[in-house]
């Protein structure tokens, strides 16, 4: 079996038993193996087929289990053993599926008796997956050249409220906002097609007020509709979106699972916004779903441009370190350099929050989401685009905040209001 | 807001706050509400749009967090309420999509640091969501019509081994098991389309020796062809099947999600078999994720006919209270009698299980797939199904499994084989 023929799926793992027994039964069930022996299982079907532990790392032990019914061998102590654990699975098992793939990296494995932890680490992909995925279509360059935004992180918001706005209210507030120039605008993940603002209305309205502030400003701002639905009504959504002249939509991707997000950028000529909510159902308890690493590539693979990955000083439980993470994960080709996603932050961002991002990311190939940084700026939503500018100016010139904001209104503003008081 | 206006969230959750901040947080941020007031946030907004707490009822409280990340208030003890906690959420915000639901009921909350667990329990939703979903086509009723199994619980088998057969093998198995007259086969999860076993070429094998042995036995074997994949694909495996005359397909829901789900039933002719697979990940830490009851409610609506629940004494970690429960729940109409799906007993199925299974469920309204149980009997395959009629006989009328083996061959073999020494 060469490199290219197999699938890594690298596991955490706790068991009671020895981690190359436990490692050996995930290959069994995963790959071929029963509970009895099988007549037709022979030894040449089992060479070519058979998955194969390629390496086992000890960690620390545990003396309780970190998932209930875990099975602990009679007469054995209650000692719970931890490890990184390497499995490769023949790739011609699978085929260039991802639901497929899925089905074998984690399948069953997460219920087994024989482990009481269990998380998807990482997986590394043979070439062949990118007979079926190309990946982004715009991704990082294609976002900069649609909404003309060079040397800094492309700055947006969110609609707020996130829900309940009539399709007039929302249309005054885009007004405002693409008016002021803003590069990107999204819909919140909460409001998909409801029944009292139907997405068609609302792409009209707002696609109306977008081209009209371009023709002044020359600027147009990107929207990424929430087309979140189910596959048919996704793609009609899509078809409104493009025919209005819009360049991007906006799907919760756990909404529609990673086979409707390929089927969706075989579709799509516009820009697609990846949101990762029901993400922490996946991944908040440390001993069991799936990380970051693995998540953004099938998501990148099956065709996002724009992933969301949090934000610094988040209003969630996560970490910071996990953020920058997921930040670099993002931007760290598979196959290709340009299969890149532009990293989303969101959550708590504002323009006093842009030195601290970039001293730690290092990087301006981002886009910053504020919603209340944005909309509840004392100058309007237009001035709270433009302290955000502003805060990122400073950041990537080194200048202080409050030294740049000497000279700026709206950063100025921002700072007394959103600042430590 | 009437009772046919609002979707109604139950969630078990913990937290460091009380349980009313904690629960006002989550309709805070999943109706209206940001981390600053807004100017259009108006009250009358907040009177249509807004979610509302039904109830709260206090539980017990732990001295350590369930979900790392957890904020405790300054100054308060380190102690985490638990509750179940009734949120009812506007129908108008959400419209009857599943996906849209997802995105409000589940969405961010997993990840808020006010909350140290939350599982969501249950769903009630609107008839609204007929318009859209027809749940089952077939059901326990049409599972019955198309297989002639009236009775007894509807048995059958997994192709074994999983992975790596030829096609060629693959037709001398179909071809024993369906002469001896099976109810069911079905693929493994883990083969779908292979590089090396193509499904076209795999249907066509088995759909020969399924009609070959009906002409003889009268009895036509349904076999639930794993179709797992991308969209466009899967409705591809699903006209290959449908054009060779099955009448069954198997999909990984989880590998195709909800969405890929219902555009499936829109299209399929044929009983939707469905396996679930990577539900551990969203389940088996209790203080996360989603229950059962609320993940088969929206499999059903979304059209399986046939949906997987684990065996008693299985070999996952699942208790036998859990996958009791979890048939029940398959069998409770939603909005219809006939909206219940035909629970899938499987994991360490055999002959000698029927009388437990029975004398616990009380029902024949069951799927009963025994792999090693069958495929490897000492009499062959068919042998192996033989001896799970008998075992069923026996558990039915209420007879010893030892007195009825006394004249049935296949069973005698089957307790002598897989019986406790």
């Amino acid at each position: 079996m060469s490199m290219n023929d197999q699938i890594i799926a690298t596991y955490w793992l706790e068991t009671a038993l020895s981690l190359e027994q436990a490692s050996e039964i995930i290959v069994s069930e995963q790959s071929t193996g029963t509970f009895l022996p099988l007549p037709n299982e022979t030894d040449s079907l089992k060479m070519s087929h058979r998955a194969r532990i390629i390496s086992i790392e000890q960690l620390d032990i545990s003396s309780f289990p970190s998932l209930p019914g875990a099975k602990v061998p009679p007469g054995s102590k209650s000692e719970y053993r931890r490890g990184i654990v390497k499995i490769a699975f023949p790739y011609a098992n699978i085929g260039p599926s991802i639901p497929n793939l899925l089905a074998t990296v984690a399948g069953n494995l997460f219920e087994l008796e024989e482990l009481s932890g269990l998380r998807l680490l990482d997986l590394e992909l043979p070439r062949q997956f990118l007979q079926r995925y190309e990946g982004p279509r715009f991704g990082i360059t294609g976002t900069r050249e649609l909404t003309g935004v060079h040397g800094r992180p492309i700055i947006g918001t969110i609609i707020k409220p996130n829900i309940g706005l009539t399709t007039d209210q929302l249309r005054q507030i885009v007004r405002e906002l693409a008016s002021s120039g803003i590069d990107f605008i999204k819909d919140d993940e909460v409001h998909g097609n409801p029944p009292y603002a139907p997405l068609p209305e609302r792409v009209k309205a707002v696609m109306e007020e977008i081209e009209r502030a371009a023709d002044r400003t020359g600027k147009k701002t990107m929207y990424a509709f929430n087309i979140t639905d189910d596959v048919d009504p996704m793609l009609r959504h899509l078809d409104t979106v493009v025919n209005s002249g819009g360049n991007c939509v906006m799907v919760s991707i756990n909404s529609i699972g990673f086979a409707g997000l390929a089927h969706l950028r075989k579709h799509a000529p516009v820009c697609i916004h990846g949101h990762r909510n029901q993400w922490g159902m996946l991944s908040r308890y440390p001993y069991l779903g799936m990380s970051f690493t693995v998540y953004q590539k099938l998501c990148r693979l099956a065709g996002v441009d724009h992933l969301h990955v949090n934000g610094l000083n988040n209003k969630f439980y996560e970490s910071n370190a996990s953020v920058i993470d997921s930040v670099q994960a993002c931007l760290t080709p598979i196959f290709n350099p340009t299969d890149t996603a532009l990293p989303v932050l969101s959550s708590k961002q504002w323009a006093g929050a842009a030195p601290e991002t970039y001293g730690t990311l290092r990087t301006i190939d981002l886009m910053n989401i504020a919603g209340g940084g944005i909309h509840a700026h004392p100058g309007g939503p237009g001035a709270g685009y433009r302290s955000l500018v502003q805060g990122w100016e400073a950041a990537l010139e080194g200048i202080p905040l409050e030294v740049h904001a000497a000279s700026r209104l709206e950063l100025k503003q921002a700072l007394e209001t959103f600042g430590e008081k």
